[in-house]
This record gives C-alpha cells, sequence and structure tokens, in this order.
C-alpha cells in the first residue's frame, strides 16, 4: 500500500469515529428521550477521546512528513497532505484528556442550556458555561496566537480570518449599515400582520418539504426533522440532514429555516463523496457554508422571483390567511426591516447588527474583560446600544442561541462572512447564467444549483476561502457587495 | 484507582463506543435515507473494530488476571469479573480482521435483504447470506466446541445451551404440541374476521402508546418509532428504545409489537443504570430477555383480564370495526390457533414449530449438509412438513425474518426458550402476588412490573439462566409449565 493510501485509511477511520459522534448528537437533539442526556454525554467524550487519539497518532504524524515532500503527487493530492499537516499539528497540542473533558461540558451544558432556555433562568446555565468559557480560554493559549487570543478560536471556522479583520469589517458595516437602516426607518411599514395568523403545523411542514426538493435536496440522500434550533449535519455527502422548526403564529420561521438549512444542505450533498473523510470532500470554512445557506435563503428565498414561483401554491394551502394578499404584499411582508430581539428571525440588514453584539460579548469573555456572570446585562445593553431595544427575558436574550452551549465561540462571525461572501457569489451568477431571474420564477432552481456545484461544491476544500472568492469572481471579499444588493433591494421596497 | 475501579473505566469506555455502534443501527433501521447505506456500513464497522480492539488489550486481560484472584471483592464484582474473563477469553479468539469483516457484511446483508424482501427476489440476498454463513462456519472454528459446532454460535445468545439439549427438547415440544395443535384443529374455529377491517394507522398508534404507558414503560427513559421489523434496542437503561409497525388491515400486528418489544424493553429500564457498561448492568441471556416479552405478550396480553382493562377503550376508538364484538369474541379472536406463514404473527402454541424449522435449518447450515442456494427449497418442504401449509413467496418464506441478515444464527431457539421460562415465572408470580389477575382486570400492571423488577430486572447478570430460574421459581426449566398453561387455556377457549 502507498503511503497515501495509508494515509487515506486512516482519516477515513478518523471520520468514521467523527460521524458517528454526528449521528449521536443529531440524535440527542433529535429525538433521544430527556434522561438519555447522562450516559450520552459520557458517549460523545469517548468517541472525542478516540478520534483524537486516531488523529495524533505518531504513524499519522510520520506519514504526513513523508508525503508533504512527496513530489510526486498530485495538485489534489498535495492540498490534502498540506490541510491534514495543520489539523495534525493542531490536534496535537491538545491533550485527550482536555478533548474529553470539553466534551462532556459541551453535552452537560447544552443540556443545561435547554432547560435554562425553557425556563427562563440564566442561573441553571451559568455554571456550565463558565465551565466551557474557562476551556475555550485555555484553548486559546494551547492552540497559541500572535495577535489575539480570540484569532486561535476564529481560526477553527474560519481558517486565516483574524480578529483585527473583523473588527475593521465590522465597524464599515455598522455604518453603512447603520445609515441605512436609519433611512427605513423615517419611511412608513410595509403591512405584515398576516404572516403572524394562524398557519397549521402540518400543511407548513409539507409546504417546507416542496421547497426543498424544488432546490434540489436530494431525500434519497438526506431527511428533514424537527429540532429547537434548526440545524444541518452529515454523516458522508449521501447522508446530510436537516433540521426546521414550526411556528404556527409565524409562518416566516418555518420557510427560512428550511431553505437556510437546505442551502447548507445542498453544500454537503454536492462534495465528492469519493472523498469521503478528506480535505478535498470537506467544505472550505463555515464563512463559505453560510455564504451557501444565505445564498439560497436571502438573494433567492428573500427575492420577488422565487415568491412568483411559489406564492401561488402557498396561497392554495392557506387560502383564509392570504387570500387578500398579493405577491407583492407578500414579498414585502417577508422583508420587512426592523430592529428585533431573535437573531434567526432578523431581516437581512439588522441581522448584522446581532452577529455584531456576540462578536464584541465573546472577544470580551476571551479577553476576560467581562465574566459569564455578567452576560445577561452585557448582553442586554448592547442590544439596547445597537437595537435601540429593551430585552424583556433572558430567554429572548441571551439564552436564545445554541452555539455557546455547543463550545462554538469564534462562530458568529462567520454568519455575516457568509451573507457577504452570498451577495458577492450572487452577484457572479446573474452575469454569467442567462436569465438566471427568470429561470426561478418559473421555479427552476437547477441551473442556479448546478452554478453553485461546479463553483463551489465540487472543489471540497482544494482553495481557501479567499482563493475561491477570487477564483470565482475575480477579487476578495469586498463588502461593497453586500451594500449594492441592500440598497438597490430595499431602496425600491421602501421607496427611498 | 483499584485493580476494580480500572477494570470498571476499560468496560464503560468498550460499552460507550457499542452504544455508540447501537445509536448508529438504530437509525439505520428508523430513519436513515437510503442512500446514507454505504458509509454507514463503514462507520459500524470501524467501530465494532475499535470496540474489539479495546476488548482485548493486555492491559484488560492482565487486570481480570489479577482480580480472578482478588478474594477481597464482593460477590457481585465477582462475578462480573469471572463473566468479563469469559467474554474477554472469546473476544481474544478473534482478530479484528475477521471482527470488522463480520461488522461490514452484516450491514451489506441488512441493506439487500430489505430490498430482497421488497422485491421477493432472494436472489438479490443470497450472495451476502452465503458470505455470512461462510464467516459464522469460520466463527464456529474460531470459537471452538465440544461436540457439535452450532453450540458454539447458541452460547453467544444463551450462554451454556447446548445443541443436543435442544434437540430433546424440541422433540418434546413436538409431540406434546403437535398432539394439542391436532385436537384444536378439530373443533369449530372461532370468528376473527373483524380483526382484518381497516384500523386507521394513527389511531393504532396512539392506542399501542397507551398500552405502553400502561405496562410501565417510562417514555423519559425511552421512545417508540416504525421500523420494518419490530425490535428493542439500548444505549443505557435510561435510553431504552423500541419500534413497532402498523398494519391498517390487521390490528393484531401493532398490539402485539407494541406489548412484545414494551417487555423487553420494561427489562432493559429495570437493569441498574449505575452498572453501565458491566455484566451486572447487563441481561442475562436472550432466553431469559424473550422471557420478558413473551410474558407480557402471551401470558399477560393474550389473556382475557387484559382485555377486560382495555377493550372498552379500543371499542370506543373503532366502533365501526368493534360495536357488535364482545370481548369474550375479541378475546377468542386473539387467540386463534392455526398454521400460518410468518412466524411474528403466529399463536402461540403453533410459533413453536416457526422456531423449530428455524433451527432445524440453522444447524443444516452450520453443519455444511444444506447450502445457501437450497435455502428457499428446504424452508418450503419444512413448512409442509410441519405446517401444512404452502408458501407462496420467499417474501413471506424464507426472507421474512431479519435475523441471519444481521449475522444472527443460533438466536431463534431462545424465541421458544423465552416462551417456556414466562410460563414457568407467570405461575410462579400467580402464587406470589395475591389477586394478581383481577389487579391486571382493573388495569393496574405495576404488582407484576415490580415482582419483575425485583426477580429478574435488578439482578443485572448475577445469574445465569438456569440459577434464576431455580432462585425464582425452585426448580429448572420445565417444559410442563407451558403445556400446562396451553392446556389449562385452549381446552377452555377450543371447549375440548
Amino acid at each position: 500500500m502507498s503511503n497515501y493510501s495509508k494515509y487515506q485509511e486512516i482519516l477515513r477511520k478518523i471520520a468514521d469515529v467523527q460521524y458517528a459522534s454526528a449521528v449521536l448528537n443529531w440524535d440527542q437533539e433529535t429525538y433521544m428521550p430527556s434522561k438519555g442526556a447522562e450516559y450520552r454525554a459520557q458517549q460523545l467524550s469517548t468517541l472525542a477521546g478516540i478520534a483524537h487519539e486516531l488523529s495524533t497518532t505518531k504513524e499519522l504524524g510520520d506519514l504526513l512528513e513523508l508525503l508533504k515532500n512527496d513530489d510526486s503527487l498530485g495538485e489534489k493530492e498535495k492540498r490534502n497532505i498540506k490541510e491534514s499537516l495543520k489539523k495534525y499539528i493542531d490536534n496535537k497540542k491538545y491533550s485527550t484528556e482536555f478533548v474529553q473533558q470539553l466534551s462532556k461540558t459541551i453535552s452537560e451544558a447544552f443540556q443545561a442550556w435547554q432547560k435554562a432556555k425553557a425556563e427562563n433562568n440564566f442561573l441553571l446555565y451559568a455554571p456550565y458555561l463558565e465551565k466551557l468559557v474557562k476551556l475555550k480560554r485555555d484553548e486559546c493559549c494551547i492552540l497559541g496566537f500572535e495577535s489575539h487570543p480570540y484569532d486561535a478560536l476564529l481560526d477553527q471556522y474560519e481558517p486565516g480570518a483574524k480578529t483585527t479583520d473583523l473588527e475593521v469589517l465590522f465597524a464599515d458595516v455598522r455604518i453603512q449599515l447603520v445609515d441605512f437602516v436609519k433611512q427605513i426607518a423615517s419611511k412608513p411599514q410595509n403591512q405584515e400582520s398576516f404572516m403572524f395568523t394562524h398557519y397549521n403545523k402540518q400543511k407548513q411542514w409539507d409546504f417546507g418539504m416542496d421547497l426543498l426538493k424544488q432546490i434540489g435536496y436530494d431525500f434519497d440522500a438526506g431527511r428533514q426533522d424537527v429540532s429547537s434550533h434548526p440545524f444541518t449535519t452529515n454523516f458522508c455527502s449521501e447522508d446530510v440532514r436537516v433540521t426546521t422548526r414550526i411556528n404556527e403564529n409565524d409562518l416566516s420561521e418555518m420557510i427560512w429555516s428550511c431553505i437556510h438549512e437546505g442551502g447548507h444542505g445542498l453544500y454537503e450533498q454536492g462534495l465528492p463523496s469519493s472523498e469521503y473523510g478528506l480535505p478535498s470532500g470537506e467544505y472550505i470554512s463555515l464563512g463559505i457554508h453560510e455564504s451557501q445557506s444565505r445564498l439560497w435563503e436571502n438573494n433567492v428565498g428573500r427575492g420577488l422571483p422565487y415568491w412568483k414561483a411559489n406564492y401561488k401554491k402557498l396561497q392554495e394551502i392557506f387560502p383564509d390567511n392570504l387570500q387578500n394578499i398579493s405577491v407583492v404584499d407578500f414579498y414585502k411582508a417577508m422583508n420587512i426591516v426592523k430592529p428585533s430581539l431573535i437573531r434567526t428571525s432578523a431581516d437581512e440588514l439588522t441581522y448584522h447588527f446581532h452577529v455584531l453584539i456576540r462578536f464584541e460579548i465573546e472577544k470580551a469573555l476571551i479577553e476576560g474583560t467581562i465574566e459569564v456572570k455578567d452576560l445577561p446585562s452585557y448582553w442586554n445593553s448592547k442590544y439596547k446600544e445597537y437595537l435601540g431595544i429593551n430585552v424583556p427575558s433572558d430567554t429572548q436574550g441571551v439564552l436564545q442561541d445554541i452555539h455557546w452551549s455547543h463550545g462554538s465561540f469564534g462562530y458568529f462571525p462567520t454568519y455575516s462572512l457568509g451573507s457577504f461572501y452570498a451577495a458577492q457569489f450572487y452577484a457572479q451568477a446573474k452575469k454569467e447564467i442567462i436569465n438566471l431571474e427568470s429561470e426561478i420564477e418559473n421555479g427552476n432552481m437547477s441551473l442556479l444549483l448546478n452554478w453553485l456545484r461546479s463553483k463551489v461544491h465540487i472543489h471540497g476544500k482544494f482553495y481557501s476561502a479567499e482563493e475561491l472568492c477570487i477564483q470565482i469572481t475575480g477579487e476578495k471579499l469586498n463588502f461593497k457587495y453586500f451594500m449594492d444588493y441592500a440598497k438597490n433591494k430595499y431602496s425600491k421596497l421602501y421607496d427611498l
């Protein structure tokens, strides 16, 4: 067996264990009975420990050192070795004990977060979150960093991203968006009350399933279930699962989560199955992952052509709610801009203030300038400052998101990066695909999907996020595309 | 840390990996999309390999050797060491390659069996089953045996059981039961056509869930889902899952699978949670496991007191089907004795002919006196011989059961053992629990459950099956209890 084949075999074994963990996680968040939580945490911790051991063997290290200098390898293979070596070096920095402790704390914190959110009691969650923040601060030191400890965490989700760059980006965003949102606020608000009438759960579910099918999500290689926080996970590129949530008094929750998670799912289903377990079979970064979900959710799903394709059907399913609402009124209601409490149901513009707040809080937590006990009041003051609103309960405030309970610090900024990449990619798609939006209007999403398949999905991790962006659009990430998209769309919507 | 604590830690880690596999298996049979099958097989194979490696380390072997002679241990701890040492010695006989090959072949065979059964095409399954039978014959040699190779397989499910003993038992069974079933056949048959009218799926599901709750199944520590072949699995004693199937044109399928799997589930939920991963937290044997499901299914669930408790409700749910049927008519219909094709829907008496046939086939396959290609015709001739019926299709014949696709040879005999243990245990319960059957008639199942908890569940694997049987009833397994039960019940039902 060649060294490269040996390397492939080891990576695939590691993937087997990690995807097994993913199945256990999926089950934990969808179907697991409550009493199963304690031993599930232990099982996940054991698997994490085993994956870590397999990822840090001398055998793998030696192989990677040999392959690093093997000029007979092709470009894809070289790229795989480079990525795997970086990961190996990072993994070697962790002790098995640390990995297991982190995994166990995460499982416990997740359970505590669920309970705390349900009971609106931050104190139930705080001790677990404190443990997690402590572990995450330790992790920054374990991984090492040049200028800011938070860089070490960012790099896990968005390789190469730097805190200082994000500070510049978010400052630009804030200045330009704040101004634009103020202009919108000075205009009369569009009608949206019909979105909050009663929409039958099962009918919503069926409609969402149709939306997933329409964008090309393959149900022989995936499924949708219900969970309290929608997510996408995969156990290979032929078993990619999404979840949704349904609010009978708010139609939009299900619609956005379906299209958003569907976009993530299409990326995972589009990764080359034969590259299972290798970097060439993996997504590039969370920012690029999010670009795929946001492109479908915002650039496509919140657009008028998309609703020209789908509104008639929706109206037929819910005649009592929608019979007197035109497709344009519906489109306007889907795009109301106004400050709100919950990130996942925010409009496309104020959404980025939610991310900004979490970015600032995470930085402060990791720097140690605030502590977990200060979180609720700090959170609430930020919402007052940036969104001008009072937070009535922690359930609608600091407890709303699952991420911290998963130990995911450094993750939130990728949401904004994703939207900005999406705007840039979609602008390019419109240039390259003839009649893109009239095809969408006819319910034909396959041109866009095929474009994304060939431009993004099929390449796995062959390019970095920056390389991919240049490859597709001819330039690095440029915030201008998002602002152009926003100004063009919302100037019409609000008659600016 | 004491040696015993080290031993506990190792066993719990092995259990974590094995229970993770169980989650992947559960998912495979309930929710996994079809394209996920290939990599799932690989993931299960990897986990099986890891569990095998962990189960056969020198560290564990040395610990067990030390602990074997540790007189300071209590009785429970000594028993655990004895059981673990036996398992360790058996495990050491397998190579990791063999274990992985077996696991992968099983996953593939399962997929092939599903397809073959759906399409009534044995040939789709045959090549995989051939591989499996070959591996199973190898396994007998790997494990070793004294008088018959099949003993090696039996021992995995029913420790200590011998082929020669089963031959004697099944001969006794056949002679006594054949005669009794012939007597029944000479009598007029009871009415049952109303069982096969249309019963709404959702209403059946809801009723089945109520039956599970009534017998004491804890839904905070378990759940029910749908699968093509009902089964029970567990990932700890606080996450025990059952599945059922629902036939809209045969009410009994759902009812029997709910009560049967519920009985298995109660055993698993009753095992001491603190003994996770240790023999003291495990079931004794499949025969004892089956005694728990059969006791609830047959001795309780097919009895008149049970239906006096539940029939009124059922009648209210399905008035069109049952309004003119009395509880006694219903009870009679639930207990029709007649030869049939499908084991899982057979009556309590002819059921054992189905097991007998599989026992004879398995013996012959393992001995090598028949081959996989001969299976359909051999199967059909046996059904003609013992049950007097023609098998119209392989789907209703040799393809009906999941077991062989799981590599489970030596498993079927435990079904009959379970029924016989159940009859013996239930006879004892009636002696010890005052007014047992009138309590059941009032819907109070807790006296019986508590009795089973204290007599069977709580002990884990502390006793062997034989020891447990003596402990509870004062004697070894005695077929007489089953025949007494059968004669007493069916003589009344058929006016013999």
